[in-house]
């Protein structure tokens, strides 16, 4: 523990926070804790504040212009694989809201010196499995075939669909155990088209609220490793990158062939049709279903508000240019056409080493 | 003159072209040169080497697979206004070949000791004229409304269409000269669509060569500020920027009008749909005329045929992410998914400072 990540950190809130009062009482508590215990704990308006500022400095974040609607539920007791997993789908309901979905992040228990927190080996609370085939292609999304194989490996069997939830791997005092996450707890949104009723056909669809929980919030020097945190998505995540890149569900040729482009040459730019319908497809399931979504050419805008915000309240707005603009129709919104800040700072989500 | 600079140049050229024999005498001799001098004369087989790894070093260009194909015209001898026009407009006869595009560079006049080069201030060879209205709208290409402005001043006078080549505005010898481009040495591809005749009807158009003309050649500490260049166009430049801007010929919303998308919210991507067709217009015009062209997912598989190329010969690739991922469908190309070493190398072709 670095007692001027401390200092820094409470000074921030402090700062921010006229409310909180005078800062030195508190640094002087938060050093003496640090010097009998080796950290310190945070208030609970210092954990909502650091996990809402950790949003605010997420560089490759486009949604941050509502990091001040974090809700914050403090589980910082709950140090076991099974508390881990109940708060994990207590989490996917509250954020969920039968399609209003809410930015959340639920805080496990932190690390502590000599004392390992619990872990989500999961990248996101819903995953579909990846299953490897013999011949090496996978059914599903490949992007999770290594955390499937784990699953299988411990004994997990799926159903066998492309579509199949993946259970937690939680890792917690020593030891891994699956978890189920509950049907119910995963709201899903058939995918269909506003103009061309075969796409229904396609049997494609996907869940409602990307919650990762692979990265670990660190706030003043002290590391919450199981803190997952949702916002709603952008629809190019699922259209233009979950269903269409050739790693992932490699949706673009199946959907040009249905649309009856021609394939022959690139020149026809299929690729570009049959993603665009892909894109409408999800946009308007999702705003069919009455589930929260936004799309990029509003969300860029929004984007550009949030770094007004920003530089008028005197503080940069880092943001890592390969991140922010969308991987559709780029140059097409306006967070191409600038440059960007993008340095480090903190509180901050962070990747974790992986759990061998 | 940097001797430190030349050195390193001649060092490359050597190491590179074993035909050049060894390096100590031409090295002697180039040190030797700079200390009567200031400066020194490049070679024809030094000069061109110097255009080509300019290119290849060129680190927001994603069509360098043909570097070694770049033909460099060596007009050294060249310094005054009417000899810079008339090469100019030899160098777009050359390189626009019928359709036939050659990738070229007009080497002009360097810097030296005391003696200005010339400099063309024109951003490419073949600029369409932006007339600021009196309401501050702009008819043309808002891009050149200030040369434009200057080109006014100085007596010229457009035929005032969206589409009027501008004049080349070149600085030799302390004045300022304004050269037409015959309309003859432009070649010019008006734009349809393969399945909407209604396209035709916008009445545009795009001219067939991009040829850089305002950037410097540095090769070894020289400095060549006259040396205009061309490859040929990759279709995403003309039909998702140069016409698709909203700060340029901002199509969109016309395209989208007469393609009768519903432009009443975003989630419709009516934006990313009148792109694409902007764009397939755009490809399939040019090879329909027989003007080279290229589509963006062909040319990012082939700048990463040249990046494993330039790795294979132990060279790093520098390149910058976000001008190499195409500002359409930036996912679906492979060079969205990975990330590039962006470091500087000599020989470069680099901005200079405006002349005012």
């Amino acid at each position: 523990m670095d007692w001027r990540e401390a200092e820094n950190f409470i000074r921030l809130h402090h700062a921010e926070n006229p409310v909180a009062g005078p800062v030195e009482p508190r640094l002087r508590e938060v050093l003496a804790e640090i010097d009998q215990t080796g950290t310190y704990t945070h208030t609970t308006g210092e954990l909502t504040f650091g996990a809402r500022v950790a949003w605010r400095n997420s560089n490759r974040c486009i949604g941050r212009l509502y990091w001040r609607s974090l809700q914050v539920r403090d589980r910082r007791h709950v140090d076991t694989a099974d508390g881990v997993a109940e708060e994990c789908v207590e989490h996917l309901r509250a954020a969920t809201g039968r399609g209003r979905i809410r930015p959340a992040i639920t805080v496990l228990a932190p690390d502590r010196p000599g004392e390992r927190a619990p872990r989500i080996l999961n990248d996101q609370l819903i995953r579909y499995a990846g299953y490897t085939r013999e011949d090496g292609s996978v059914l599903g999304d490949p992007a999770n075939a290594e955390i499937t194989k784990r699953a299988l490996r411990m004994g997990w069997r799926g159903e066998g669909t492309r579509f199949d939830v993946l259970p937690l791997v939680v890792e917690a005092k020593g030891a891994l155990v699956l978890r189920e996450v509950p049907h119910e707890a995963v709201l899903e949104v058939p995918l269909r088209h506003p103009a061309f009723p075969w796409f229904a056909d396609l049997g494609l669809k996907w869940h409602a609220v990307p919650a990762i929980s692979n990265m670990s919030l660190e706030i003043g020097g002290v590391a919450y490793p199981c803190a997952p945190f949702n916002g709603w998505y952008m629809g190019t995540e699922i259209g233009a990158r979950n269903l269409a890149d050739r790693d992932r569900y490699d949706q673009l040729p199946v959907v040009a062939e249905r649309l009856g482009l021609d394939t022959s040459h690139e020149r026809t730019l299929w690729r570009d049709q049959a993603l665009v319908e892909l894109n409408v497809a999800v946009l308007h399931s999702f705003a069919e279903d009455g589930v929260t979504i936004t799309d990029h050419h509003t969300e860029a805008r929004r984007f550009l508000t949030h770094l007004e915000r920003e530089e008028r309240s005197g503080r940069v707005c880092p943001a890592d240019w390969s991140w922010i603009v969308p991987p559709l129709s780029g140059a097409a919104t306006p967070v191409f056409h600038r440059y960007y800040d993008d340095v480090r700072l903190t509180p901050a989500y962070v990747h974790r080493p992986p759990v061998v």
